[in-house]
């Protein structure tokens, strides 16, 4: 270890670091002659290094113990890049294929070393912004979430692993205190770190403020991400915590890793999917109206949540004799019985996904963190317009999640405030 | 500390180890004449000494490395006496009227040192099948329970309190897996500890393992005791673990205490309650029919629930501008508002108690460890009569909790059965 206490790296410290660290020289072959070093973070909670060199490649990212976006005057626990790292390693042992290696990590320095996610991957959001289709998406992420949620869980483990993890993962409060406060309070009160596009949505940020079934429905929601340790959940899964290229898909950035609700991650990720597609009509121009774009963000929609259902539960029959303890095969081994579970099980996952899916994408239209999705929409009157439309749906999933039992429902609800 | 490590203490090094324990020997101003000793545990699990000299009393309780009842073959930790200890003490901080109070606690010795509850204190349960009424009995139940159950949850604590408090009884996992078996399980396949009252029962357990919505709906409540940490529960409140006189009522052996849902405890003693109400039957005689004792327990569980309802929303009223983060007061501060929350909290609050008490009653008659009231009941033909009344209210309660929206309507449903 290079450093016996935490400092920020720059680029000089960063070198001498990296020469003091077997891990990381050797993925450069000790070779520092043509070394490139890149800063890119463009997170509000990091410095990002990308370190590139005739004989290999790796990133370092290191926390810094506030956020870096709004600066000193927030702080915020280094301690998350060891959730991160650890995060990381569970998740990419569950599924290698869809979460970057861990080379290294120094928990006085909050720093992990890491595979680098070479051109051309780029962040998913970008890419949907840009408008370029994916067609191993939804495929690629339904595996990741079927795989670490269903193998972190009590339908694959024992209920002693269980809460040797779930103890492990509370000390990442800080990053679930934060996660509380944006997405289940900020926008349903005034904070004055909310924002929105004014004063077009002022109206509409003053309804969700007055609106009680939303509070009532958020506060459940709220008390579950609090209390239900169902899975170790990425925490923070939306369209920029994914780098792609049309063949790869990356999962990055599990800082706000803990043992929650299953359907935080899976909602995040189709939220996000569903504010892309509202962005949409603000990107359209120049001879591409974007409406087979948006044919395969619903397809894409469609696919991730049917694909998840089905590979989750493959693992859930391949493992049911296993060592789960939610469902023992001494009293569930009964295909009859196993099939009226498994929907039971899928069809709360489902009502939990639309629900923090809705509040994740109300939070960026009108909380304190918004989305390029929209915020790369010029015209404020045109991003308005699609900031309303996901908004009605979001409340709609939000109140009245319990009433869609499919995700083909979903689909049509959006083509219907679209229309 | 008296002893190095662990070992089972008997009367004379009992003795040895009081004098070398200022905390205990204080208690009966250091002088041993006339010292008496009795050992009295009739539980499964523990060694239990009352002392008592001319100047003072106290009890002593030890927990041993396997279960008493069984002995050596079924091992269990004697941690379980930390956890019990630090229970007592935070049930008995926020409850001090109904949680006798620890004098000294030996971790490596797994020995408690406590009030002792003196005569005319008994077992509540040897109470209610010798048909004695106590008349505060709702009073001070529903006090404990509110008392206890909202002053550890997300209703009056932070998240940063909560998560600190849920990963230290994550360590008593060992408890919570006895209850996963025995209450969640065993009931529910063949096991060789199950029994009831056979042959009379027989198809009755049958079908109880042949049952999909039973199947199904107790492995819900499973998930929600492994998953959900709702309030620091005292995990096993039937009642033998409540000691009673007519103006005083102890609850006592919270060793299965950890956070989960709150309605495993009300429903414990709920449950336990309708217990003793269908045993009456099997008590009745010699010029006492019970019918009049049948209506008391009928009231106090009419009681018991009603005024944890009004306790426990009066504690949300008092505290609603306080530190609980579940619902911050800049969103619900609302009368309007506030009532509609707490009546959906309520409701669920009631369903979790009905399904779980449901539990608790099912296994007491088909699982492993049975209970006194109708244990007492020599004639075979007569308790397994009054067995299969509890059993079947149980299943409609597991099966169709929801259906139920306030506790006289589950009156009205003993009554029905009873009849």
């Amino acid at each position: 270890m290079a450093f016996s206490e935490f400092r920020p790296l720059d680029e000089n410290s960063l070198i001498e670091y990296i020469k003091a660290t077997p891990s990381l020289s050797s993925k450069i072959g000790h070779n520092y002659d043509g070394l490139k070093i890149k800063e890119v973070g463009d997170g509000n909670l990091n410095f990002v290094y990308i370190i590139v060199a005739p004989s290999g490649s790796f990133v370092i990212k290191q926390a810094l113990p506030y956020m870096r976006c709004i600066g000193e005057s927030w702080p915020m626990t280094k301690e998350r890049a060891y959730f991160e790292a650890v995060a990381l390693k569970q998740h990419g042992g569950l599924c290698p294929e869809h979460v970057p290696e861990v080379y290294h990590f120094d928990r006085t320095m909050s720093l992990i070393g890491m595979r680098y996610l070479e051109p051309p991957h780029i962040i998913l959001r970008k890419g949907l912004i840009a408008g370029i289709e994916y067609p191993l998406l939804a495929e690629h992420m339904s595996e990741y979430m079927a795989k670490t949620l269903f193998c972190t869980s009590l339908l694959y483990r024992s209920t002693t692993e269980h809460k040797r993890a779930v103890v492990e993962f509370c000390g990442n409060v800080e990053l679930c205190r934060l996660t509380e406060q944006v997405v289940f309070s900020d926008p349903y009160k005034v904070s004055e770190y909310n924002h929105w596009t004014s004063p077009y949505l002022d109206r509409d940020a003053e309804t969700i403020r007055e609106d009680y079934l939303l509070k009532i429905e958020v506060a459940e929601l709220k008390s579950k991400f609090c209390e239900r340790a169902q899975a170790l959940i990425h925490g923070d899964l939306h369209t920029s915590s994914v780098m792609v290229t049309p063949d790869s898909t990356q999962v990055i950035d599990p800082e706000f890793a803990f043992y929650g609700p299953m359907g935080f991650d899976i909602g995040a990720f189709i939220g996000n999917l569903i504010l892309a597609f509202f962005a949409q009509d603000g990107h359209a121009g120049q001879g591409n109206d974007r409406k087979s774009y948006k044919e395969w963000i619903l397809k894409t929609i469609e696919d991730t949540w049917n694909l998840f259902h089905q590979k989750f539960t493959a693992l859930w029959d391949e493992h049911k004799n296993g060592s789960g303890e939610a469902y023992l095969p001494a009293i569930y081994n009964n295909p009859e019985l196993q099939k009226l579970i498994q929907e039971k099980y899928m069809k709360e996952l489902l009502h939990d996904t639309l629900g923090f899916g809705a509040a994740k994408m109300i939070r960026r239209i009108v909380g304190v963190a918004h989305v390029e999705d929209f915020e790369s929409i010029k015209e404020a009157n045109i991003r308005a317009d699609c900031e309303r439309r996901a908004l009605e749906l979001g409340k709609t999933l939000l109140k009245r999640r319990r009433e869609f039992v499919s995700i083909s429902e979903v689909i049509s609800a959006m083509k219907h405030i679209q229309s």
